[in-house]
């Protein structure tokens, strides 16, 4: 019997937001079971959160550790056959991230780890070298790189027709945080601007870190220079709610960065638009299952997702349905998700997973850091750390 | 604990299509645990199926009897705390859909079925006589009615400030029976062009159905006469496959219904349109997320799907995510399978539960039959028989 | 010098709409001279509109025998370096059309008129007779027709590949009508549905007739049958507001037309979509730039407008600027008056000129004849008289 | 009688671009009438010019000089019934703009001038000095700024409810440049890279001053600051073809301007969107006929064009039909071509015109040069020198 992969998740109790996402997502195939959880650190919510979900109670944990001992202790962990957790879902505030993605892989554990991978590039470089000796699988769960239009985006800008990518221009903006929601009860506003949860950047680490990693894939090229303008619109904040970067390609383009949550009204406006020498590309979150190409030529193009529809192989792989039933968001989600167990079960080394992994991680916190140098320094040029790990673990750009 | 709710499935075997739908759409919210299925009339695709899925070979059964029959002997079926299947979902081709309705509500096991519900009035008729002696659940997934906006635009049209409802025009267009796939291989195609097991309607079936659903649901009114016009494009087929349909809503309502699978290119295009005396509305299910109304005083408005926005508490509750974060195909499909196990387990009243029943099967069989005996007199005007059921079935319409 | 055409204008006075619309499609391409007019049946209205106008007191006139007499004594009407006017433009209410026009033709004045062409067919039949006889050029403003997608879509609709047309769906809905405008000192609304003025068709002679002519012209195809079901929504109306009409055309493909002005929010919604074998196409109004072609292989193309894009001869003849320049409603207008102009001034044949003529005027009348014919009869099905009218007026379809 | 005003062109010969639109501008409400030009520097291409365009020979002029001294000759050149031109309409190459504006005020003829102004602030600079000794009138045709829906756009961002102005991000992407177009016989491209002709700034100074001069305006505030960095992608170019800027406005907002004409496949993407403290509005010039409002509170409005809609008075005015009839770029055009007539017949002081003048050119030289300098210095903050000139010149912004 084809057997389900038996997932923990950490985080994600009630009051919780993107902890619901992951579960969706994790479940919508029908290929994991959630078996345990530390939901939370107050145990009674983990224990109601527990309840709500069909988890018996003596496999709600109070935190990582207890988890992970306590998922041991059951026959076979490992195995399908077996009954623990074979995977931990990290879906806590970001400071957490690294210290308990580190504890799961000690213990043997597949991670499935919420962005940004950490609060430092020391610590992520911490958690990478764990990996190199453990071999667990790692995913950070940048979702745009799920929806199967990014992939065909991807797919064409290296196409030779397209010609060299000459321009990248990536925006994410939203509005949520136009006003000081953390001081109205709004509890993913509080820790998202909240240093010692969030880590040193703000709408940057939570959105801009998505928009870097789109740029990067789609483009197939590292960003290795960077100026960044990182400002706080509400006085009472410490980390940056809004800013711009201009930045550099391997490859040679040249292209800007806007990450932005005081930009009213928005909603989860994400999006990408590439040139090459001989075409663009436009890409937008919010209306996902359309890629538009504009030819040199004149022509324009809208190329459609759906399992009947012309796509590359990655994109089709990543359509559940014919074309004109949309797919959004939890399906992109799932994809991640699907890839990541698939690979677990099929021993596929990490880096050809399709799944972001601590390659990405380690090159999100570098862009992180270096943007906020930058922006200390009035916007000066500043060169994006390369990220180091071995070939197992070197991620989705080739 | 709160327990999951415990289904098999009818059909959905490999090569199917709809199949994976619902089980993806009753996996989402992870409420619903699939246990057990006869996926097949080939018993070993049922195998292979069950084995790809998870499910136990014992759980893997030849027919519907078989599997009454089996789940019936495990302990406490009916009650949360034992382990036969409660519900069973049908997605077999349409001539089966009531034979395998009334075996489960006979033998207590609650029922999800796809559209339409059968393939005369007379047998669903039959079910609901059976369904008014047994008591249990029955849902008919007219997947569009899950969508969030859809309910925003009966709130909308509803309102007073909208003014009567003077008109309602709804289109589903779909290209893919354009040329005769039913030769080419096409299982899809093949069984819904065959009469045998398709019924005596064919695009108006699969797809009219919805349309008039949606059209009766949005309005809150039910169609009482119409004009057919009936056709068929490719010589072979006995079927309709393109057709328009004029008609008079109770409220006094007039409108349009195109139903048509020969729109080559066209994807999956269902579009409605409602207007009143002060406003109208438009929402189109390939950008499901947004509905637009546009004013008699000038004014257009966006309506947007999304937790945070200012939605009646209907379409809120049928929303997972943050606006921007698009929803689809396969939420609406869920929001279905979680309000019908939500009232199965809270026992509400089916005709409480916001999901379509055998009210709205009735509806739907009695307006196939109308249109093909109005075609087959050349468009005569033809009353719609109304549906005969109990206050506790008697739909969604008030 | 190459000379400009010297036009006059009948109706048009302060308070009217169209005929500024006409005055301007006129000078878009400064070709075309507004050289006299009666403007209005209000002297004093007529002279001060010509004031605004620039036009001399003596040249605005009483009515439209004065301004042929008044004209005709300027030297060499006729010719290039005469003064005369050698054209008029007809804007008055529908009722006044078929005298002003027959008038102009017999004194050798060439005629472009607003649609529809009259209140009757047989009026409309004199009309034509009496240009066989007389030779001058006749223009009816199908303002639609002026679209440079419009041809594009009639090319792609008639070529090899988008296969034999099936279907076409057009629909004209407005909601200008959708309260009792006519009785709030609306003068628009007040002749529109006063049946002595706009004639025996209400929505449908100022809406439907366009959407008419726009379903024969991309299909290059005529109706022959109609069934239709007009409505007034507004009870002391006499004339429609709103109908659907389903209908055949000569290749075969059959159809729906919906006209409506009481669609409340609808600004000028013109959209058609027309399905051939292969592909589908889709064209709105309002935004004109831009054609959609659905290909049952699954390409989306959005073909647009412009001098530098890959159109077809006819499109591109229609296209003043870059892409991305949008042009609108006033030079599809004027594109109709150039072509208008050009045709009289080289001498060639009314039916080459690309503009609609006499034979579209005949088939719009015999098209709104059926049409209320058919509806008086409950939507019996009711056959389109053939125009009839000499090869040189035999119009835009081959 | 209401008089035409009389307008010369200078440039506009066969094979340009610019001047065939400002012709139609100009033409488009009847109020101006085209009466000579010196159309090229090729006089027999001036002749042939002015023979399609109806102007007699004796008045199609070698120069500039030529056509001063010959209309100024006609009778009370100056009043509403001499014949002499009025109004110059300059369409050369900017580099002999600001020699041909100074020239025809110097005579007391007013200008309307393509742009940029000219090739330096210093040039522009003097011709403001020589602005203010004669006082005619001199307008800068940045046509966006003609569009109802960019007055509607600052009329919004202006108002309480819309909150201090924090954020604008505009861009102008074009594609026609993508290749060296300049080297297969593009006339355009190639006086557009030569900075003989077209001064310092080649994109930036095609459409960058456009993006500049509608951000300024739309936020009613000036840019005071700036780091530019421009971009060369054909080796063979010297001047910017692509660029990325970063600036301040004074009122406290901060924002991003891309100009790139190296694009591929962008067609004429001028797109704007401003964020104030409780709402955002995008405005995109390609569907120039709507302006969405995004609320802080959820609601997102579609403000539409159309005289019949709830709009500011200032848009108003800039809409000539009903919503649903789009007006593009030309009618934009001539609302500026009207205005600038209407301010100069009725002596309205051009500041109050609403037509750009000269204090928007001065601005937007010293804007191209503060880039030109910042991306020297490797994106240097740099300051935009502030424009210099009497109340009476002082522009649109309060």
């Amino acid at each position: 019997m084809s057997s389900h992969l038996r997932m923990g998740m950490i985080g994600g109790g009630n009051g919780a937001f993107i902890g619901a996402v992951h579960r969706m997502a994790a479940a919508l195939d029908g290929q994991i079971d959630l078996v345990c959880g530390a939901f939370s650190r107050d145990h009674d919510n983990c224990l109601a959160t527990g309840q709500q979900l069909g988890i018996a109670p003596e496999r709600c944990y109070r935190d990582i550790a207890a988890l992970l001992a306590g998922e041991s202790k059951r026959d076979d962990r490992g195995s399908d056959t077996g009954s623990g957790a074979q995977l931990v879902s990290i879906v806590t505030p970001n400071h957490s991230h690294v210290d308990i993605a580190a504890q799961a892989a000690r213990a043997g554990v597949h991670v499935m780890c919420d962005k940004p991978a950490g609060i430092s590039l020391a610590e992520v470089e911490g958690l990478a070298r764990t990996l190199e000796q453990t071999g667990t699988h790692y995913g950070l769960t940048h979702t745009y790189l799920g929806y199967p239009m990014v992939w065909q985006a991807r797919h064409i800008a290296g196409s030779k027709p397209f010609g060299a990518i000459r321009k990248v221009h990536v925006q994410y903006v939203q509005g949520w945080l136009a006003n000081a929601a953390e001081k109205d009860g709004n509890k993913q506003a509080a820790w998202r601007t909240d240093p010692a949860l969030a880590g040193p950047a703000g709408a940057l680490g939570d959105i801009g870190s998505h928009a870097h990693s789109l740029a990067e894939f789609i483009c197939n090229s590292r960003m290795h220079t960077l100026r960044a303008h990182l400002r706080r619109h509400i006085n009472s904040r410490t980390l940056d709610d809004d800013g711009e970067i201009l930045f550099d390609l391997e490859n040679g383009a040249t292209g800007s960065l806007i990450s932005s949550q005081i930009c009213a009204g928005e909603e989860n406006g994400l999006t990408i638009r590439i040139y090459g020498e001989n075409a663009g590309l436009e890409w937008k979150q919010m209306e996902p299952n359309s890629l538009i190409e504009r030819r040199a030529s004149g022509e324009v193009i809208v190329h459609r997702a759906g399992t009947d529809k012309p796509l590359c192989d990655a994109a089709l792989a990543r359509c559940r349905l014919p074309s004109g039933h949309p797919e959004g968001f939890i399906e992109a989600f799932a994809n991640l998700y699907r890839d990541h167990a698939r690979a677990i079960q099929a021993g596929t080394a990490p880096a050809r997973s399709g799944v972001p992994g601590i390659a990405e991680a380690l090159r999100g916190m570098a862009f992180l850091e270096a943007a906020i140098a930058s922006s200390a320094q009035g916007g000066a040029p500043t060169a994006i750390k390369p990220p180091a790990c071995g070939p197992d673990l070197k991620g989705l750009l080739s």
